[in-house]
């Protein structure tokens, strides 16, 4: 709940566009999410509990019926006092429950509690993209930071670098021993062509030559959907982004800043970032060429740009690549892949409620991978696979480019 | 501000449909209306003072851009808090400006604070029907009333009764010694023809036979605009009107309460109010025959249930009608004229910008008269003319049948 | 059905907008009113007639269901040879049964047939108005005159003067006598004060200086409903004005002519018309005003510029005011006033189904007076009304001032 | 030609729906194609070619502006005499430029006139399924057949078998000598693991079996996005069923037919599809899966179930699927797969204008193989990737199950 500390009341309740929660819909969700599927089935789920369900579920068929979406801004109840109240309580009953321990049932109860934990991480790293955008639709006049300014270093990227990768029949999905999410299994063979990758993210500096080459006025460097997207929104630039007497600006977590030429550029759909990749004279990698060179380069998010409890100077945004070799794997913003969303050969989704967790939505949308500054630090994996839909802009996603 | 203690945090920000603005932007428009038409022209008008001009311009073209109604409930900022302080400077600024007094300017002064005192008085209103609004499209299981319910009388309501009125060359409009809104004026000449008018409100009881005998499956019994609006919202009641187990109940300002079969039906639209009239054999009156009315019958809002200070037992609800004659013309209910809303013969807008405050709304709205529960009970006249879209149903509007 | 000579195969079927009807659908529309109306009722209905019912109802609720009006331009059945040959039908029947004559129903049947050569004689005119909508929306390359172009008189127009009338107790609607619709009677007493009207219709010349002057861009000049139209549809100039390397040009029945400064100003709205009479200082007449001008400076039909058989020179399009006096009033084009369309006092809809020929509409529209060149001669009265909703530009209509 | 014997003028004018283009406009564009993709850069181009341009351009942004998709339906020019006219001028002007042959360009010019005549294939399927949907769409009473209704065997369907198939790494995509498109290249490589596939498609027998079963009540069996298509369509059966009195039919290029339960399915989306699998205990089959089967089982359009010349009593229509093995996969029904549309390893565009043909539609589309009763028999192939939207119904498409 750290995370929550800069909040005013009012920043818990709006719901600037559809696609984005108010906090409180947020911390009572995630609450929600151990009383339906822990407490009511093994804990103790009173009526009060109860009454929470139909303004806290988020898209569960088999839970009943919930409030639309599109709708959580506009209700005042539960307010946000009932909702930290409420999450009391569960967190109580919780601990009860597993102190409790023992039963027949321990399994199936500690594993949808770790899938709660791990559900609850995904929901802090959303809870910081609709702040995001929250602060970001208030009045211009009167809109206000998340967190203090803090000064990038100026130096420039070192140029990017293509290294070889060399394909052949690999291995890809998760491993069994720790957590992982059902879509990153099973782990399954894959054939993979020899290819080429980025040692780094694509820059804003980078993005501000595609913005002065017309990157944003060539309908032959996009996808029939991406260019009417572009048409129907008028886009010029990155979500966020301002551009204020021929200098440009992007108003972050950290306030309105100078657009940072050597940092990743964040904020873009997978239809940018596909039409970039043309212009460059490249392309976007799939996600198993992108798990293939997380394989060979390491993947290590100790020391990556994600988000922990020691909120550094550098934390809470983008930060340019320092060192060597393929780097920024892990953390700084989330990579658009090519590849759509698909159950891998033989998948099984997570059996009951939680059956709709994933594999219901793997139609129409586009896999990211490698985690974003505001990604918990323990969250994320080589094999961890996000998804968005492509027109999406308010996450924090960048670019890696292949060939 | 009285109005407001009932209300939790969250209720001053949500905005459960576009007709419906949060009450914050309430509390803020209306200072800012002395701040910008007042202040800005002949007082103390700060820099601070500008910073909320976006988010509180209503509709006022000559007085910049603004914020999109249908935005309002989406913005974080001003906060609540902002907002008060705002009220309170632009209150101690109007307070220094009044006291100093004397100027050549005087006249416009006193001239825009009267008509921001009486705009203040219409937003009151508007914030009861607001928070009604927001209170009944909370969750169901978690919603409140916004005071507490009291028992109402369950005497059957007198049978209603037609009085006839001898018409003529009338004269119709504002006298000019108190305050009247631009719309009233110029007083004129009219003719009326004999017609006959119902003695009290229509009853929710009366509604509920409408209903029984199919009021809202008979096309022929609308206008086509109300059919289409019937087959598009599945139009079956009145706004706010819920049937549970074969009985009617109705959520209000004092919480759910079953339907009062003798008090005025409240929260319909003109296409109901004209439909009802229709299928009882009679007509809604025009907004002269009304007058005409009020004139011959007396208008007197001291008697009538209106908003005041002694918030007593039967405030803020509809009551049934007392006593004898052609009654609850003042209070209760707003009535329903089949008159479109237009601007007198010689009409003359206020000047300058508050030349935006009537005029430029006629056109497709219909004409109420008379005042509701919830209108400050010095703000009305016999000559009042409240507008609203025929479509509207939130607004504690209501029905008076003529012939 | 001389009118639909210059048609080609495909003008029948197409609908560009969803106000257009296909000619096809008027064709068999008025044969249908016939058909359902009288022969269904009192004479011989045949099952195939029945077939045609769902497709050539437009809006009558008591006659059953139909096809959706925005759909019926995207229906290939009937055929336009199968609409022809079931208005042959309908002819032959109809004949049949006023041949027989006779009966007891007689006087029903002559006066729904009546109603029928009536609103046949309507459906002329909104044939024109759509045929010219067709051939605008046709791919400009490849767009097609409806019939001859003709060079139009360039002597300027005589400067436009107003007169004034001498109001008082006055005697609206239709007398008894011949034919009127329902909507025109009863015939009522009414105040009208005393007003100047200008002595003909505002040219295109007055336009173009209202153009220049800006008045597309100023707020202020428009009814807010009409601004929130000038934004959405981005409007500049009147419905088919084009401009060309800085001169105007306008798509009419004639093809693509110059403006023509003297003549009168044709397809603007309501809200344009509004907005050009407070710029000019002046206002639109009421619907009762108009009606009292035209009972002092005379309404003749036989004069003006009108549709009939005769298609001489100038028919089908507008041509500037001759002479002297007070004059355009019958034909030219249709006169915006500013009444919205309301019931006389007293007011009683036809019977039956055809209680919904016009009373159900009298909510949200404008009344217009007088008559364009595309209505038929016979067809006008002094006492006619029209109405269309304010934002309608495709129909025939002007504007004249008052004061 | 031959396959617009059956049209009325009218049918070649409609857009029932926005996916659907009037037969006007396909037969124009398919002309198009090859003036402006060869006669343009080689040939001989005439003004009254370039008229042609902006009407018949379908979604070439490297070739200017054109009318709206869904505004093909709402013109009225050209009409179609002009549209065959032109058709005849363009076949004239290709087979000057084709007689005349030798240049240097003639590479090019026999490339784009391949993928010209290609193209035209693609429409003729095209041109069936528009054709079925504006009969369709038009009033029920007055519909008609586009040919004569023939009798279907009803013996019942042989046991739907799932024949195994082993993996390993196989080879994708088509081999270079004949034509195919830039979307079936590059061939390449691909690991596939086993898997078993139906030996022939899904019945109308079995989908009835899962309505029967609530399959289109049941949430948890859909896709999110299928599932929001089910409530918002209000989906209940396939495209083009109608329930009568207890029993199926289905609107058929051979007017109402009563459903053939031994025939395939014919017109659901890929939402139904998967829906239907998941309910079987089954899934869909990747497009790699079954292209691999078509390698081990042969694919044979000779003996398939497509389009050609010889139009047979069995033509136009499913048939039950006859003898033994994996049948059906050249013709019947186009065969979803589970995987979306994207660019094979390697992929390359076809170059210029032409890199628009099939590139910039890989996002959000659904793979389909093997072609329909209404593909022309020469266009198809195994390696033929045909591609739809998720939601489309109202092309000829059907299910294979794989496991």
């Amino acid at each position: 709940m750290t995370l929550c500390e800069p909040l005013a009341p009012e920043d818990y309740r709006v719901q600037p566009m559809p696609d984005v929660s108010p906090p409180w819909w947020n911390i009572g969700h995630t609450s929600w999410f151990f009383a339906r599927n822990v407490l009511h089935d093994f804990g103790d789920y009173t009526p009060d509990f109860a009454r929470f369900e139909f303004a806290l579920n988020s898209y569960y068929e088999a839970l009943g019926p919930r409030l639309a979406r599109a709708r959580r801004g506009s209700v005042a109840r539960p307010t946000t006092a009932e909702v930290l109240d409420y999450r009391s309580r569960v967190d109580d009953a919780m601990t009860t429950l597993l102190a409790r321990g023992g039963a027949e049932a321990w399994p199936e109860i500690a594993l949808r509690t770790v899938i709660g934990l791990e559900h609850e991480q995904q929901h802090q790293e959303l809870l910081l993209s609709e702040v995001l955008a929250i602060r970001a639709h208030d009045p211009p006049e009167l809109r206000r930071p998340y967190c203090e300014p803090r000064a990038r270093t100026t130096a420039p990227a070192a140029p990017m670098r293509f290294v070889p990768v060399t394909g052949g029949l690999t291995v890809i999905g998760a491993e069994g021993d720790g957590f992982a999410w059902d879509n990153e299994l099973p782990r399954h063979r894959a054939w993979v062509d020899d290819f080429a990758i980025a040692d780094r993210l694509v820059t804003c500096g980078e993005w501000l030559e595609f913005i002065a080459a017309g990157g944003y006025r060539q309908p032959l460097l996009w996808l029939s959907n991406g260019w009417d997207e572009v048409q129907a929104q008028g886009l010029q630039a990155p979500l966020y982004w301002e551009e204020r007497d021929g200098a440009w600006w992007q108003w972050t977590l950290r306030g309105l800043q100078p657009v940072c030429p050597a940092a990743p550029v964040c904020h873009v759909s997978f239809y940018e970032a596909d039409a970039f990749a043309r212009w460059a004279g490249a392309r976007l990698p799939t996600e198993r060429e992108w798990e293939l060179a997380a394989q060979r380069f390491g993947f290590a998010p100790d020391a990556g740009n994600l988000l922990d409890d020691r909120l550094e100077d550098d934390a809470l945004q983008t930060v340019p690549a320092r060192g060597d070799g393929v780097r920024q794997l892990a953390g700084d913003v989330w990579e658009w892949t090519t590849s759509h969303y698909e159950p891998y050969p033989g998948y099984r989704p997570f059996r009951d409620a939680l059956s709709e967790y994933n594999g219901k939505f793997m139609d129409n949308q586009r896999v990211l991978r490698g985690g974003s500054f505001a990604t918990p630090r323990e969250h994320v994996r080589a094999t961890y696979r996000n998804f968005w839909h492509a027109r999406t802009r308010f996450q924090f996603t960048g670019v890696r480019l292949a060939r």
